[in-house]
């Protein structure tokens, strides 16, 4: 099993291209700066919370599927 | 709807408690330091997605439990 952010930044990607979105349709539609999107992305900032529940509402997922891989299922 | 990092607290709380542990308990089973479990029930930090992995594998939940009530569903 891999490093939780890196698991989490994955699911992320996976998530926002099955959706065909550009990282700054992401950013456009969770309220987020892109910069901030990307650096999730790739590992280099570790959201929190708050940028988490954004990233649930703009994609329409509950937190476990951002988590899918690492949490305690 | 409160703050997502105030309901996110909440529901750690009620999780914790519903196990009977105390946050010295919670602390040890999660590898956390019990300062820290404690400011985040308090909402004095937001934790990210390392910190929740060990929250959710401690608790033995999947993260959408603690997102209860703030996250995209």
């Amino acid at each position: 099993m891999g490093d939780p952010p890196a698991i989490f930044a994955a699911n992320l990607r996976r998530l926002r291209e099955e959706r065909g979105w550009s990282q700054e349709r992401l950013a456009h539609e969770s309220d987020l700066n892109p910069s901030h999107v990307a650096k999730i992305e790739r590992t280099e900032r570790e959201p929190g919370v708050r940028t988490i529940t954004k990233l649930c509402k703009a994609l329409g997922i509950p937190a476990s599927e951002l988590f899918d891989g690492i949490d305690g299922r």
